[in-house]
């Protein structure tokens, strides 16, 4: 398969290159580095950076930018940071990807698991991660030609411990290459519409 | 309890208000009907509603608009309103009313069982009921002076079945009577963080 990886370069993405790419062709897109450049938070940027991967099987991202802080800062703008980068950006991703995909092709996304076990300073993050999870239900029972969409929402990673630890205390962390079944199984599997939960359950 | 009621002219804020008009005072808003008037979509109309109320003990939002279409025809545009209006108009209502509200006070949203149980022509409201759904369970957990936040989710409303009956085969309804009762419990309870699913459970 082809495959579009955005966000090649990040904590995650790294980890699904390393899964994917054994048996899969991938491109792989950042904001800042990769075989191609787009900001998906941008919809012209967009546009642009599906003229240049032409068809393809397989949409990954695992990108999205939200403000943390304390709620009691937040404004419309900082909210704003989320909504157009994590959310409408992997949106737009996939609207845009619809008129590129090919029959039987997949769209993967990320969220977490803020929306479900918040954290202090991540009111942004629980929102825009609904938002994703509600749009990718949503899509699933939309899509034309056999198209498939799933999302995946890791706990913390192992990883971005030294970085993000003190925010996650008490929370179990899984390493980046356990996160990185969840996309080999939304790329490589059947299912579509489906929250794939990695580290973490919404029952606990 | 002085209550604030932004939707109270709308079929479920009808149904709230009876329920909660006898026991508390009713400050009814909406956006062309009302004791107060506001487009919660604008920040600075929000500011201008809570400048005519003053302090207040609750507040309850039954209101938001989002865009119904197939998948195949939404544009950055159509998504616009469901975030504009139901997500970041609640989220308004919540973020300016900080400053206003009594401690120990109380806000309460609407959703929807969209984002969990997804319909056609359903992604927007299903993206943005998942939005709210999160910031509803991130704020819980960093409002100050002991104030709650929870967000009821109802099915679809038996006295909605002949606008909206078409798109909801197979879906039980429940009356809006049934489903006031949710905002009965957020704001005389003492839960918060929660979503009161309101004739359907996320387990079916
Ligand atoms: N790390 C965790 O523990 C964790 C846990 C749960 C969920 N998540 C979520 O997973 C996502 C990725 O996390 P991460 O830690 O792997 O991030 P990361 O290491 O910061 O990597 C982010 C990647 O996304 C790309 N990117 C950022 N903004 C972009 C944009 N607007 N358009 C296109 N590409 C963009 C970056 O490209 P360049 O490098 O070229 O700029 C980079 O490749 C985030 O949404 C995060 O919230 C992370
Ligand atoms: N009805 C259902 O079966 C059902 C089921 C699940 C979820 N919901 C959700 O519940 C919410 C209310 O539904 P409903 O059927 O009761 O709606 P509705 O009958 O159309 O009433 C909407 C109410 O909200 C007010 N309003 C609309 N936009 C506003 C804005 N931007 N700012 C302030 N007020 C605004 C309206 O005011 P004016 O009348 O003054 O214009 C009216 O009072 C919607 O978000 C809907 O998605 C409904």
């Amino acid at each position: 398969m082809k495959i579009i990886l955005v966000g090649a370069s990040g904590t995650i993405g790294k980890a699904v290159d390393a899964e994917l790419s054994a048996r899969h062709e991938i491109v792989r897109v950042g904001r800042s580095s990769g075989d191609v450049r787009v900001d998906m938070a941008d919809p012209a940027s967009v546009a642009r950076l599906y003229a240049q991967t032409g068809p393809f099987d397989a949409l990954v991202s695992t990108a999205g930018n939200v403000h943390f802080g304390p709620l009691e800062q937040f404004t419309p703008e900082l909210f704003e940071v989320g909504l157009r980068d994590k959310l409408m950006g992997q949106v737009n991703l996939v609207m845009q990807g619809l008129e590129h995909i090919r029959d039987g092709g997949s769209f993967t996304l990320t969220s977490g698991l803020l929306n479900e076990d918040p954290i202090r300073q991540g009111l942004s993050a629980a929102m825009a991660n609904g938002g994703l999870e509600g749009f990718v239900r949503g899509a699933a029972i939309e899509l034309p030609r056999g198209l498939r969409i799933n999302i995946v929402s890791p706990t913390v990673l192992e990883e971005s411990l030294p970085a993000y630890g003190p925010f996650f205390r008490g929370t179990k962390a899984v390493p980046a290459s356990e996160v990185a079944l969840g996309y080999a199984k939304s790329v490589e599997g059947a299912q579509t519409g489906r929250v794939y939960r990695i580290g973490w359950s919404r029952d606990a």
